[in-house]
């Protein structure tokens, strides 16, 4: 039987791979990828293509979700799955290597770096002084979800920070922006009204972690929506309470103003 | 002017750095590193200093902490700084960041894969459904901190899952087991006394993430407590409400007896 290796691709570009990554990629048979979940957008398919000296079929949600090309391959083979990030972080990963296992084919997660660590690093902000995470999607007509909103709640009533993730649609190259989020957030409390976000908000966008060059803008939130942070990807962080070297951190790498004394 | 690049060096072994990372330390002129905040388990610095094709200098927590030896070289040249996981976990990274760039030093940080991500992904539990995290330290004469059953609290209240870090202490080569961390829990229910922690709690180990082989298990606290893990780094998650797909991962990947429905 053979074998079906999640590989984390990490967070920019085409070098995030580990040394390990690298290694089991070459030793596989077949190669496939998904860049819907989230991208590297500082590469292009033939770059990390190159990189792993083979070629790469990416696939779509739908082809994801089925599973078949996949399983099949893996059956038969050594089978390496690509991912941006630390793999396994949609659902469809984890029923796609349980259902691997369930037809018998050893599986293995090869890790990488992610948005959930690279963030706080990137800040200054302290791992365990993150609450749970959100994520924010694109609206549509008349679906226009306000879980986050209660989420961030939830975690400022206890002095922690929000990580927000922002929408992704592969399909249309459409990456939602740090001000697209903090547009939605403001809506948000237009609509509910529970003064969870308010203009002195602090929160902090980060463009392009893991590139040698991430832009990183901590302020209020009106100062942070009309910020130039370039292009994709974007994150966000709604800040909690600040611990003294946080603060200072964000004042160093974030440009937070000494005077915002709000948090 | 210098420079000082953190280098995040990943999980288990020396082939957990990203290419990029490696590309970055060879062209170091100087690399120091500390391992203990964490640990790479799977192998050793003379092993990470040959995939590097460079000496490095280990520093121990008073000259982390001092900072002044690691500011020296980088105020003449590129010095990297390796630390496992993703760097800046703990705030002396953090306030040496700041030293650096308040003394004219150009800084950068290169991700590598983090537990936080990674026992998530190996569990096939969702990021967004984790609360805080919390670690434990061992306990000292007078000194028992009760903080972490707090956050456990907290989090099962609102059917999050907890990620339980494990006290390192790299002086003595001492790292704490899975089984030393339940005791604590153990011990604090029972000095507690509010019904955190009960026989019928459902936890996961999981020992040497990153590694090809790590050991995962899940069930109850006390079938968790005398499970064999073999040798360190060990983490522990305690387990709020799961969802069904999550469910299925535990009973795929990680033993859960079916007949476990406690949550």
């Amino acid at each position: 039987m053979g074998e079906l290796i999640f590989i984390g691709l990490g967070l920019y570009d085409e070098k995030d791979i580990s040394l390990k990554g690298l290694e089991d990629a070459k030793r596989c048979d077949y190669l496939f990828a998904e860049f819907y979940t989230s991208k590297l957008t500082g590469t292009d398919i033939s770059k990390v293509e190159k990189i792993l000296g083979k070629k790469i079929k990416v696939l779509e949600r739908k082809e994801v979700e089925d599973g078949e090309q996949i399983l099949k391959e893996a059956e038969k083979g050594r089978v390496g799955f690509l991912t941006a990030g630390d793999p396994m972080a949609a659902t469809t990963h984890v029923e796609l290597r349980i259902r691997a296992e369930e037809r018998g084919i050893a599986t293995r997660i090869v890790h990488g770096s992610s948005v959930f660590t690279a963030i706080p690093a990137l800040l200054g902000l302290q791992h365990y002084k993150f609450g749970r995470t959100t994520s924010l999607v694109y609206p549509e007509d008349k679906f226009f979800p306000t879980s986050p909103y209660y989420v961030i709640k939830e975690n400022k009533e206890r002095g922690l920070h929000t990580l927000v993730l922002l929408d992704i649609d592969a399909e249309k190259e459409r990456f939602m922006t740090i001000r697209e989020g903090i547009d939605i957030l403001l809506e948000m409390e237009n609509r509910l009204k529970e003064g969870v976000i308010s203009d002195d908000t602090i929160v902090c966008g980060v463009a392009r972690a893991g590139s040698k060059k991430p832009i990183i803008k901590a302020g209020s939130i009106l100062e942070v929506r009309d910020f130039d942070f370039g292009p994709p990807l974007h994150t966000l962080v709604v800040v909690g309470k600040l611990h003294f070297m946080e603060r200072k951190a964000l004042e160093t790498f974030a440009d937070l103003a000494r005077e915002n004394r709000s948090v």
